[in-house]
């Protein structure tokens, strides 16, 4: 049965392509190689074709069943691979779930709903090593890295006309900043991006329903959402509903920051149900585990879980190795001390025993495991600053040292790495920030939360974060964690997630934007040109929220012709500054002539008519142009 | 009478004193200066004091009646200086306010009540120069330089905690990137910033109640909003309360952009009220005493508006003497043209008579009455790009370079002067708008609206413009105008107002940390310390927007206990990477030992400690912290 017959309401409405909206594909080099685009039809019948993270999801003809899980992507090319087996798996233990023998009714029903999902974990066969960067480094161009240089190219087809004036290209050229950007991606920068490890395709043998998309500073800036169980977990719709709202705002990777009880199970309905990659932070499972007594952890706790965790096939963890018992003193003069969870655990447990992170001595068994499914590390940024005051200390930078050895430890095992950063930082103190991370960890992927900027915005951190967000990316950060409004005050609600998001789709636009990377900046041109042709629909179409925009545009000019009108509530319908400067050009192409003499008749002609015509009235009623 | 009697409700509520909040005054040399801070009580018993826009609504032992009028703050200062004369003033016309014989009773009543609160206006005396230019020039240190220095300095007694360690003062040093900021602002200081052109001190010698402040590179960067009357005004509470709403957030600078009937009137009404800088843009409203048509404009009517307004009290006008006849045809190939208002109305007018601006060919007609009440000039940038496509163009940068001309000429006069900038601006290509407008102005103030950084987020550029805003502000913007999420498409509403007013303070507060501006980071530590020290109240109390925050907190955690609660709704209740760093420090300081000892010996204490207590729970319930 392929109907989505008991579809939630909820996960319906989420499923609405944007207005003027389609999905198509980019076909590659195979048949099963297809890669979505977001085709935006505006209303001069132009088609504005956009990168998309909303998956299978805003396609109406795509059934989507959340109990089955999304039809898989990669499964073909992982089997042609013939590098990995399938096996039975780790045996599944209520422990995973958070469950000490309560609720076994309930969580019976859920695991059987878990199972249905789950399929068979594959591994590396024995002495392989199955990680995309493994396979870059031995020549092979893999159809995920095909994918993803189709994936960031997108189609270009329709950008041609906003970058046929040579000198307003070179005018509005990027600074890349030490990133090395080419015009067209090909596979092959592609595969050697992984190979020098600039760039991951987190992408786990047991995840084949993941769109494959990277992470590099050549590549797009990329944003990543984080999302977390409900309180009491209802339904499968309820969980996978948080992932799709997510990824239809834009986020490019969704981590599943659940705790407490039935994570296992939850993760299972997420991953199946995700085409984005999916992170991780394996410690705060392994925590309950052991009951929340951080003392209590064990490698082999731990071992456990990473290993629970990657047969259900989330594509990176991020792993606090560089919390070293060493620098654990360095933090005690800070205003706010440690202020990442995964920090203070592994920091607990060091002070507990006195005994080097367990993290940190078993890093290579932990890559062991990592090339067996094709996990990603994400290196914790345990130490980072909780405040502006602790901007770039010595606890950071050291951890940000040890995180670099430790990259070149995954390196040697083909693991594909990359790097956590802050946090809190002002602006002038961001550039050291990239600065070390870039010559401490080789160009290692940079993935910052934030920064923020300032202390004093507890209510607006989304904001205070994506100027700093902006700032880092340009500078050469290949991933933004998102801050909601809720940062730092509460639990983040559906609302605040989209606010995060778009705040962050901003700053990582921004950041291509600054970074020349070839066609960012077409869509602010058609955006612009909509605007200036007073086409609305299209104007609030290209935006990164269609929904807001129109909303807010009806709000002052409801009726629906006030969307075909050429005026908007700021000037009124009888004037305005956009209408003069098209009269004029219209005036000139219709002549014929130069652009220079065109202008000047035009405005001489234009004098005339003017004089005329007159009695246009100037009729502005928005205070907000000076 | 000075009892408020028929105060609205709704001004009376934006009269509220801030949360654990209460104005203090410092004194200056005379006991007529007396500069306001805002104090906030801290539950520590710490009072922290920040820089307060709000004027005297927020005392609550201060009677306003806005049908009078807030009281003189400048007025003995201007009089005392024996230069300026009380004179009968223009006589004021219908047209004034847009009526052409309807509404009548109306119109007079409204009238009344203007009258009523219209002070008699003054104006230099034959041959005097009164504009604070003037006097620095000729080595006069004025009060309103002496309340400026009190009020960039504020008190900072409660902040010589927060800047104890050195080690860390020089690794948070600011990078000012050519700004010369002194650690102390005195009188003289102000004077000679104020001589050279630097800074202005916006303050008409009709605005005797106005609270002087400065706009300047060597101070704290300022931030602009803007209101417009209703499309129905209803009654001067309501045109006032916009104005205190505004201030309330945070606005330093307040520009009433009113437009149609009864703006006469209501600038009246703005202006007696306002503790802050009023700025307009006379073209509008001489626009409307030509029945909208530009190219009715002329000279004669635009110099009789001037004057209207400056005997009203207006502090700056924006003149768009920049757009000048050459450069419009500059405008022809770009993407959206012009998008200034003020700037496409000069255009229309230069084009219909095929003439030079009168804005520029009178510029030293205008520096004449400028000079005559200390009108400051916002030297208005007419060709901005309205698109990150059409940004630093020749057009812009021609007009840029004439407003340079025009500064040098508005100096010849001693007329303080300030140049507006972009608009829309990608990262990349803001810091070249920095560096030409301060080659080419002379170091004059820059006024920039954002710049926005990327077009593609329409409701949402007040987050996209903030982006730019805080970065052209660290490179030396001196005030920033806000942009609201509405920008685009429609009139900002109440909450709209404070959601640009509080994304802008982010801005403009990024800039002053980032720039090192002496104390500016210390409202950032005590915020941050109070979030370790799990001072809920005080953390929302330092905050740009307390209501908001406790709002966010009361969402997740309602209860009046959690507020002093060791936890957060992050982690929970029984386990905290905060509370864990605390121990360790309170032991330390606990046995008196050295910091590096301490640590290593709270560190074996505290492993032993854990192991002996066990049982902590970690519960986190926010998805947020990686």
């Amino acid at each position: 049965m392929n109907a989505p017959l008991d579809f939630s309401p909820l996960l319906a409405r989420t499923r609405e392509p944007f207005p003027a909206s389609n999905k198509s594909w980019i076909a590659g080099s195979r048949a099963d190689l297809r890669v979505p685009v977001r085709d935006i039809r505006l209303t001069n019948g132009e088609v504005v074709s956009v990168y998309d993270t909303s998956g299978p999801y805003t396609d109406p003809a795509a059934a989507i069943d959340v109990r089955r899980g999304l039809a898989s992507v990669r499964g073909a090319w992982i089997d042609e691979r013939g590098d990995t087996e399938a096996y039975a798996g780790r045996l599944a233990q209520a422990l995973d779930d958070g469950q000490r023998g309560e609720d076994a009714a309930r969580l019976s029903e859920l695991r059987a709903q878990a199972a249905a999902l789950q399929r068979q974990p594959r591994r590396a066969r024995a002495g392989a090593n199955v990680t995309q960067m493994h396979y870059a480094r031995r020549g092979i161009t893999t159809p995920e890295m095909e994918y993803v240089a189709l994936r960031e190219n997108g189609r270009r087809e329709w950008m041609a006309q906003y970058s046929q004036d040579a000198a307003r290209e070179r005018r509005l050229a990027g600074n890349p900043l030490g990133a090395s950007i080419p015009k067209i991606i090909t596979p092959e920068f592609v595969r050697q991006e992984v190979a020098r490890g600039r760039a991951i395709i987190p992408a786990n043998v047991n995840h084949p329903e993941v769109e494959p998309m990277a992470i590099g500073r050549n590549f797009k800036v990329k944003i990543n959402a984080n999302i977390g169980n409900s309180a009491v977990t209802s339904s499968i719709e309820e969980e996978v509903e948080k992932l799709v709202w997510a990824i239809r705002w834009g986020a490019d990777n969704v981590m599943d920051l659940s705790t407490g009880k039935n994570i296992h199970t939850t993760r299972d309905w997420v991953i199946r149900n995700s085409p984005v990659p999916i992170g991780t932070v394996p410690i705060y499972q392994a925590l309950e585990k052991v009951g929340g007594i951080a003392e209590d952890l064990t490698w082999e706790i731990f071992r456990d879980t990473l290993i629970e965790q990657a047969e259900q096939g989330v594509d990176y963890f991020t792993i606090h190795a560089g919390v070293r018992l060493a620098f654990i003193h360095l933090t005690a003069q800070r205003r706010t001390g440690i202020v990442s969870r995964g920090g203070s655990i592994m920091a607990k447990w060091c002070m507990a025993h006195h005994r080097e992170s367990f993290l940190y001595t078993h890093f290579e068994d932990i890559c062991d495991i990592m090339k067996s499914y094709d996990v990603s590390f994400s290196l914790g940024d345990g130490l980072r600053p909780g405040c502006a005051s602790d901007a770039n200390d010595e606890a950071q930078f050291a951890e940000l040292h040890t995180l670099g050895e430790l990259t070149k430890t995954a390196w040697k095992h083909d693991v594909q790495t990359m790097i956590e950063g802050p946090g809190h930082v002002p602006m002038h103190l961001i550039q050291a920030n990239m600065a070390e991370q870039l010559k401490t960890c080789h160009e290692a992927p940079f993935y910052t939360l934030g920064p923020l900027t300032i202390d004093i915005a507890p209510g607006y951190d989304h904001i205070a974060s994506a100027i700093g967000a902006a700032m880092i990316g340009w500078m050469g950060t290949a991933m933004l964690c998102y801050v909601t409004p809720k940062e730092h005050l509460g639990l983040p609600d559906r609302d605040d997630v989209k606010q995060g998001i778009i705040a962050y789709k901003i700053a990582a636009h921004a950041a291509d934007v600054a970074k020349g990377h070839p066609g960012a900046r077409a869509r602010d041109d058609a955006l612009s040109q909509a605007r200036f042709e007073f086409r609305w629909q299209d104007q609030f179409n290209l935006g990164l929220d269609p929904d807001t925009a129109r909303e807010f545009h009806d709000e002052t000019l409801p009726k629906d012709a006030a969307k075909v009108a050429h005026f908007c509530s700021m000037c009124g319908p009888k004037f305005c500054s956009m209408k003069i400067t098209r009269e004029v050009r219209e005036y000139a192409a219709a002549r014929g002539v130069g652009e220079s003499e065109a202008v000047a008749a035009g405005m001489q002609a234009k004098a005339e008519e003017f004089n005329r015509a007159g009695g246009e009235f100037y009729i502005p009623i928005v205070p907000n142009a000076i």
